[in-house]
């Protein structure tokens, strides 16, 4: 058994604030900083998307990267670039959008797309900054 | 006479969104895209500021780079990082937030603190992605 | 006239070798080393695309990047990218596929088609590796 | 037990194209795209070796990274670098030269060399581009 | 149990020389090459923090970046950086300051400041140059 | 007159410091802060050697690159790399060694063995950090 790992990486600039809708102005600004300001500020996101399996015989390929490629665009890309990431995107709704829970949401919503082609996403990492990210291999 | 450029690198993380304000919403959606999204989006700005000078014999230095490290945070990092550009900005009001129209506002920033030291800014680089970007030498 | 800068980066990959036809084929290999493998090498190309101009008042923009992004496209990267220099290039052919030759090449395609929007080509830049780049701001 | 991991990174320039010797030119067209253009193209890989060990107290060093670079010379960038993959490698012979096939092809190059100077091959990191990488551990 | 793996990266500029006291000087220079220079060399060292946790639900973070990069400066960046590895850290004395034994040291010094905060340091990365580096995960 | 610019990459890890023999430790350490360590520190400078010229018709080259690789080993890395440049390095003996001075240095010593090759030396980049950098052009 000869599992290989192979990664596409993709990019989405987006903007966010993080911001406790159950703490008041001043304790949000005290937690979060400049992180927290009420108008928004933004990334350059990167992300890392990584499946793991055996090379089939026919292709040399795990897992055709054009068509990874495509489930990050209809996944990731088209519901976050150019978007605000507390407003605009359905799935984090209500949710705290540090690097952390990011990471996880994207999980969520890539997982069963890449499952239903047969291959498996084994590890995604997020950069927020050159100095920030995260890694995140599925709940454990 | 021995001219040398040297750089310093900045960084700081904004958003904003790409809107005329004369033009109807269809209009700034067909000729901004998704950069017109009405709830913004960010970036990850790279700023390099080029000083140009001849070294000085007592030091070695056209300009000591702790200086100019901290002209730019306090003209360009601190109005500027974790901000809305279009909301935040007192000098950016009434500007669209082109990466042109931002490096040359950002120039005008920095020329005359950085003269007072009796240096010459000479250059601005600006990155707004890892493919798009905009220098500046001053108006001609 | 506050004349900007704008850069768009694109890629290619593609396969050349460095080889002269009316040299022998030890000769070849003396000058050119392992460059004139005649089974081929290949390269990441990475190009910047430079092109000056004032931003207009209702855009911000010298020139669309979307715009400049789609000519390099038609103009550049179809003809080059998965591609054979040597062989598959109709305006590189009977020409060495030095970097220095196929920077100039480029400009003559990308010249005309920027010129026609009103845009003008500034620079070039061809990076062949991480070490090895040329740049060219059109015959002087 | 304190084990560290020690990477060198290396890199190599070559030409390759995928295709399925069992296939019709059409089928080889229609599953690899550009990448089975017959002329070929190619690409600047970067391979990251990793090796397994515990500081030597005498030296400090898990293996001398001078001597993983000399073992890195001779058994991968002699026989690709400024090669053309499918047609002057005999150990890719018969081989889709995928970059999961081309990274267990490396690994089993370098396994037995390193294992000989008493260290311990754990990983293998290939970059195609800087959008496609795989990474090997050796069979599982 | 969602475990996210954080990281912050954080560098250090830093002179230092491979040298065995037990040695001759003869043996100094066969062993370590120019890294055995008497009178120093230098490097840019990159480091990258990694902590594990799970993100709390109130902020979104397994630990705020900005307390890493706190205790990074204090146990990191302040005894290392603009210093000599081998004269100007206590903790390095008498230690060869190979990256294998500069990461462990590392280590030793961030894991109980990361630990006192609830957090759980796992995985530090080293850069000495760009095509040297090590990982460590602590001892197994 | 295509004149295209090409350039090679460089790169040597040194230990230095910035001290004015003329001033009191006091006051170096009031000029320079932490870049006057007494014990010295270090930095991975990397260098971008550029020349200037028309391509050959026989070779598509400005200049064999192989040839410039070689001249900077030679001038450059050789009496650089793993050397302290206060001390080992008889060209910058009682020279300040600021990234200013250091790439006028550098010129000096590349300027005369480039010419002797019939090239022209155009421009140097010298990055001390990832933040810090130099340019120069030659004395004008």
């Amino acid at each position: 058994m000869k599992n290989v790992y192979v990664t596409r990486r993709a990019r989405f600039n987006a903007a966010h604030k993080l911001w406790n809708d159950d703490w008041s102005h001043a304790k949000n600004l005290e937690v979060f900083g400049k992180c927290a300001n009420p108008n928004w500020h933004g990334h350059n996101y990167e992300l890392h998307v990584t499946i793991k399996g055996q090379p089939a015989s026919e292709t040399g390929y795990c897992m055709d990267l054009k068509d990874l490629r495509d489930l990050i665009k209809v996944h990731v890309e088209d519901p976050l670039d150019h978007r605000n990431l507390n407003m605009d995107v359905p799935w984090m709704k209500g949710v705290l959008t540090s690097t952390e829970n990011l990471i996880i949401a994207i999980w969520e919503q890539l997982e069963a797309p890449i499952a239903e082609t047969g291959c498996h996403l084994h590890h995604l990492r997020l950069y927020e900054t050159e100095n920030n990210y995260a890694d995140y291999y599925g709940g454990e």
